[in-house]
């Protein structure tokens, strides 16, 4: 396996464990920052590490239009390109194709679509989108399916889960035929040029549950000590899987019908995957049906094999789905609403761009350890956006992330003691947050 | 004096000295970083602090109008509101009010403006720009002056060198008036809410001129951990000076003319000032000229104060400029290059934009330790450009700062040998940056 995950620790339906990939340790649940085209916008790389990211997520769609994967390839992959030791997710392209572009021609085939840069055509096939994904070298890739709209009838809703089923298939067997071509095949080369020997990979930042593998010298690197007697590529980049190749997962669709997602889920394991995710949720609907969707069809998903919420959600319900036993989960919020001023805290959202901040002397959250909290204060936060300044949208960001880091860790902390994480009452965070 | 300035070694005309502050102990000469409205653009402070950034600049014009100076008062002076623990300096507004007003109405009264935000009408005079800037709180500010326009008459410049001298004096006159009104008058407070206390005051890096108090303590702080035991307020920021007040520097103005350079620097020096500037350079004027000026203006400046040169330069320039005997230089110059991609190495100025580093393995600067050069490649570089993500702008202005700051702690260290620091052969930096 070129992955392998193992569960340290299950209450009712969540559970927390360890997935181990070629690049790096991760301790679940994880929440996935977006880092669309190799970059979680506005935040570098070192910044990620001391926040605790252990694994971020790449957009397949994006990286295929600019740089362009051969590019990355020869950079090593995502690893040496964008100088990231630690694990990568790579979605497949699809997510994006449907939403980006409204022009696209689907077929069996695959789809044809034009960039939302400069309106060229492109074609991504299942063969395609895993022939792109090889090349950018993530850990965990995932098969080209058809993310169905919301609302759809029971026809499309058949027919497209049909089809994600069969490039499912496809996309698993060439795959299979190519995954030694992945540009770290001889073990991780996360860069061509060396001072990246810098870098600490594995780490994950004081876990609180007990089973994590803390790696102190993380802790004790300052970035204004570059060059740190710190472990080297060769010793600490240990392969943590016995075998270097990626790991594709299968994607779940069926839209909102629940029998749908059933047959969805069996044909996807028949096909046979290291993991799965639930595509097609969080497009629309309301909140009590992705989690009526999410509910049902985890009962149909293997309890020894990772499961990937893609694409969710707001801090309350990153919580509940890993109370439910998600591993994983991505979403663009946090990074989005930093952008546009919204700001997640143990007291509740904050809309930073408020008059009523302007002299507000007080940290952002009390309760927060981040560099941003710490720090500065709402006053000249809000200043900050006010003035439309771009640390602005690094400090958000910052913050939001450790929020979201932070809530994923308490929850791991939570299940490793047999309890349900909850947020304080009065957070109220809510699914209201259209950006 | 609220200030003391003394030279460590001094070689024919260049010198390296200290220069206490009542919030930093600087050494010189130095280059500051441009925070225009309370932000090095894009650059958080902790990192401008890893960067060695001793000293920052402030512009009262845009902080006047945003977000206010009784709202910076209030949050501790700059210091407070922007959690900065070093040395600040702010400019009188002077220079803005010139460079973005065209509707401006001069009178020996000051100046009638409009706000480049939303047109409304303002005025600043000597007095106002001193309340301003006493608001502000920097630990030096400066006497309210006109720019000459160039190319001007001689009429004009010996008129507007005049019309400064008697702005000069009024300036020093409200300064002594209120100085005590200062926001930390009773010991720098740089911030209203405790977890500043985390963040180190007056630490140069590495200098290597033997004579730099090197605060090992900020070596050692990680932003990962933020609540590391490092001296808190009390501590560490005692005074650096025994009167606890903000000095006012004079300027010297007259244009492009050496007879009036003369004259305004006599005029200014009688007022009496614990540090001048030169004003009113680098204002379009061939660079052979601005030499020239500089050389003969120094001349009648007293040796023993601080001597600062405003708005000052390309690399070559400023090191020029120190070997002149220039203790203090500041310049937007890093910071709007790298948000324009132009980015200053060893080895020249590099495009990054260009498509020839699309594939390009190596660091920016293979001669540089800043953490960019250290951690990414040009391809990265090239592609976080033409994707405009923020991170480009964050990255670029921190290397581009790196190599000034570095540039000029080298100049202090060949200063302190006895010789004279000179860019490799070939490095080919000039003024043709035109942004």
């Amino acid at each position: 396996m070129a992955i392998d995950f193992s569960i340290r620790k299950a209450n009712s339906r969540a559970r927390t464990g360890r997935l181990l990939t070629p690049h790096a340790e991760i301790a679940t649940p994880v929440f996935m920052p977006v880092g669309t085209v190799a970059s979680v916008k506005g935040v570098p790389q070192d910044t990620l590490e001391e926040l605790g990211a252990q694994v971020i997520l790449g957009n397949t769609y994006h990286l295929y239009l600019r740089p362009g994967v051969e590019t990355v390839r020869r950079m090593g992959g995502l690893h040496g390109f964008m100088s990231w030791r630690r694990a990568i997710l790579t979605d497949s392209g699809g997510f994006q194709v449907f939403s980006l572009n409204e022009l696209r021609k689907v077929s069996e085939a695959g789809v044809t679509f034009r960039s939302h840069l400069d309106g060229s055509s492109h074609f991504f096939s299942p063969e395609s989108a895993m022939e792109a994904q090889i090349g950018l070298g993530a850990d965990i890739i995932m098969a080209f399916d058809e993310c169905t709209e919301y609302p759809a009838d029971q026809v499309r809703m058949r027919e497209s889960m049909e089809m994600t089923a069969r490039w499912a298939a496809r996309s698993k067997k060439y795959f299979e035929e190519h995954k030694q071509e992945v540009p770290w095949k001889n073990g991780p080369q996360p860069s061509a040029f060396s001072p990246q020997q810098n870098q600490i990979p594995r780490s994950a930042r004081n876990d609180n549950d007990g089973a994590s593998r803390d790696d102190s010298a993380a802790e004790l690197r300052s970035a204004g000590q570059p060059r740190a007697a710190v472990p080297t590529l060769s010793e600490a980049a240990a392969p943590t899987c016995s075998e270097q190749t990626q790991s594709l997962f299968g994607i779940v669709q069926g839209g909102m019908d629940r029998v749908l997602r059933k047959e969805s889920a069996e044909r996807t394991i028949e096909i046979g995957f290291p993991g799965y995710a639930i595509g097609g949720l969080s497009v629309g609907e309301p909140r009590e049906l992705t989690r009526e969707i999410v509910e049902s069809t985890l009962e149909h998903l293997p309890k020894d094999k990772p499961r990937y919420l893609m694409g969710v959600g707001t801090p309350e319900e990153i919580v509940e789905y890993a109370n439910l036993g998600i591993d994983m989960m991505d979403c663009v919020l946090p990074t989005r609403a930093a952008r546009h001023g919204l700001l997640f805290t143990s007291e509740g959202k904050v809309s930073i761009k408020q008059a009523r901040y302007a002299q507000d002397q007080g940290p952002l959250d009390p309760n927060c350890g981040c560099r941003v909290c710490q720090r500065y204060s709402r006053a000249y936060l809000r200043h900050l956006y006010a003035s439309n300044e771009v640390l602005a949208q690094v400090l958000n960001t910052i913050h939001n992330l450790s929020f979201y880091l932070d809530t994923m860790q308490r929850v791991r902390h939570s299940i490793s003691l047999g309890e349900e994480y909850r947020f304080l009452p009065g957070a109220g965070f809510d699914r209201d947050l259209e950006l």
